[in-house]
């Protein structure tokens, strides 16, 4: 199922078949939390800017439409009109980072919804079944994701939680693909490897997980409060115990230069808010660096944002106008900015792909991390 | 310049020929206000949902990016990358709605801006130079806009200095068309009949400004307080008194019903903020009559908007879809209701230039008026 096609050092250049569609690796998965990416972003948009797998958020599917209408649909993919593969995430991260009134047990996690504070329960039986229902290509392990630091014991005591939770979800998805009115019954669980920032017990785990003997390994709760430094330094310590035939997913990350450096360390499926986010508040990422596109320089700047860039904004508009847009409270300013930043990313991994490929990965992060942080 | 290839009734099918390209008679133009279409639609999508001219408003322009700048940055058909036809009103209607602490002389109108309350001045002359300096292919008189009901002596005497006005902005065209620096040197330039709802002062009007000889006339000051039994009768009673060779546009107006009337009193030319701004509160119209996207009634309705319909919203998205989206906060459920709405109009259009070709215009008028109206 996962084909790695070349290596180059650490990094992995590799091919994911699914269901719905083979993924080049590495990838930047695009986000549509809500099964719609923000800035009035279409899934016609999403196939112009080299989306190959669309990101949508368990969580917040589950509360509005609800998971059981989008089943009614046809599943996720019809009822947002997106044939490409889909991950879920599980809804855990949300459950720890937006709901109210947490109380976890061992079954599961009781909290209050962040729309209505109306009362909910979640456990990896639930995850599952509402991902089973969204019938997404690749289901996500329902986890505690702990934020960094957090002592010792916590930590420890998350982990094997954890790790008893993957065997839950396990099971369950096993069972929800064998029933017959399950819409995706060759829906993939990825696990996901926590720890926090301990060496041994992120070791610990993810030998562990490991031998679940699953499609597909997630690396958990990172960029929640620790440094780049740590996170790289987690990076190291952790990948090397994961299996060497699976991929291997870095949550939520990052920057180009943070998408670069895991790569160097063996990541082959990133996703983060960031290229969408950024773009909404004018913050926008070039071959070059990046730029404020509130800043007044570009009010008569007739470049594109990035003369280099072939995305459909690139193309057709000038920073003065995409500026004025902004002034001016327009909402196509959002959309322009998320088509480029989205572009922008999905090219990155082709850059990096083809590096990989080329064997000559080191000279393009050498060329890259730094320049591509750069404020211009 | 404008070539009547087929009458049917008092409805006219033409072609009107600018240096920016044939417009197809009758036609509706879509607003994009501040240099945008709202609800993040691109001049791609514009193009992909037929539109043939595009509408911008002076005033707003003025003040935000400022025409010094447009014309800077090459006019605004480069500026907002639309290589078709762009008409401009002349601010008027603005200064008079939109404004604060109005002072109106013979010489023209000081006002506050809308946004930070500097005193502004625009007469004649400085609409058309700021309309020479946007550079759009049509340039809207500087008039006196209304409202009604209002004392008829009042009207009368707006309506004569509305006319001295508009000998003031055809010289003051004139002018600017024959220097060197202007972009546009061929922008052409619109009358605007006003009396408000007083017969006589209307055809008194128009006999007036007809013989300026323009290459086209405008009837405003309706749609501004007047029902729309009134609105029909002002048409019936001026229209006769345009000249029949020059094309005629009846400003911001309106419903379809509108426009199917209004063309079947001989107008050409249309425009309206409510297809665009009704899409984006989630109204639909249909070519079996409106719909209220928020109703609980689509929430696992599979249909698209509406399946007649060939735009990109419904060939690609379904109604429990987009009003998932409206309820989500989703932008995306703006862009797509105002791409369909937009579509609509413009596809009613065609269909209305098919009829009055095809002899049978009185029929699709009969078939249309009420069913476009009927909430669904």
């Amino acid at each position: 199922m996962f084909k790695i096609l070349h290596t180059n050092g650490r990094a992995r250049r590799g091919e994911f078949s699914t269901v719905h569609g083979t993924i080049q690796t590495p990838v930047f998965m695009n986000v549509g939390t809500l099964a719609a990416i923000k800035g009035a972003v279409s899934t016609m948009d999403l196939k112009e800017i080299g989306c190959q797998v669309e990101l949508s958020n368990t969580y917040h599917l589950h509360l509005r439409p609800g998971d059981a209408v989008i089943k009614e649909l046809g599943g996720l993919r019809k009822f947002m009109n997106w044939d490409r593969p889909i991950l879920t995430d599980s809804g855990g991260f949300q459950v720890f980072s937006l709901a109210g009134l947490r109380k976890i047990k061992e079954e599961g996690v009781s909290f209050q919804s962040h729309i209505d504070g109306h009362r909910i329960f979640m456990g990896p039986e639930e995850s599952m079944r509402i991902q089973s229902n969204l019938a997404s290509t690749i289901a996500m392990a329902f986890d505690e994701c702990v934020e960094n630091p957090a002592p010792y014991d916590y930590v420890k005591a998350s982990c094997g939680r954890t790790y008893r939770w993957l065997e839950r979800c396990k099971a369950e998805m096993a069972r929800l693909n064998s029933l017959s009115d399950t819409i995706n019954k060759n829906q993939l669980l990825f696990g996901i490897n926590q720890g926090g920032t301990y060496d041994d017990l992120r070791i610990e785990h993810m030998k562990q997980i490991a031998k679940l003997d699953l499609p597909g390994y997630a690396i958990g709760g990172l960029a929640v409060g620790e440094s780049h430094e740590e996170m790289y330094h987690i990076l190291d310590m952790v990948v090397p115990h994961a299996p060497e035939d699976k991929p291997r997913y870095l949550m939520g990350v990052g920057t180009p230069a943070n998408i670069i450096e895991s790569v160097a360390r063996g990541v082959d499926f990133f996703d983060c808010v960031m290229a969408s986010r950024n773009a909404r508040h004018g913050f926008i990422f070039t071959r070059h660096g990046t730029m404020n596109m509130m800043n007044e320089k570009y009010s008569k700047d007739t470049l594109p944002l990035d003369p280099d860039c072939q995305c459909p904004t690139c193309r057709n508009y000038t920073r003065a106008y995409i500026r004025h847009l902004f002034k001016a409270g327009e909402m196509l300013a959002m959309r322009l900015c998320v088509l480029h930043n989205l572009y922008f990313y999905n090219e990155l991994m082709s850059r990096i792909r083809g590096a990989i490929e080329e064997d000559r990965f080191d000279k393009f992060r050498e060329d890259n991390v730094e320049k591509l942080s750069k404020r211009l």
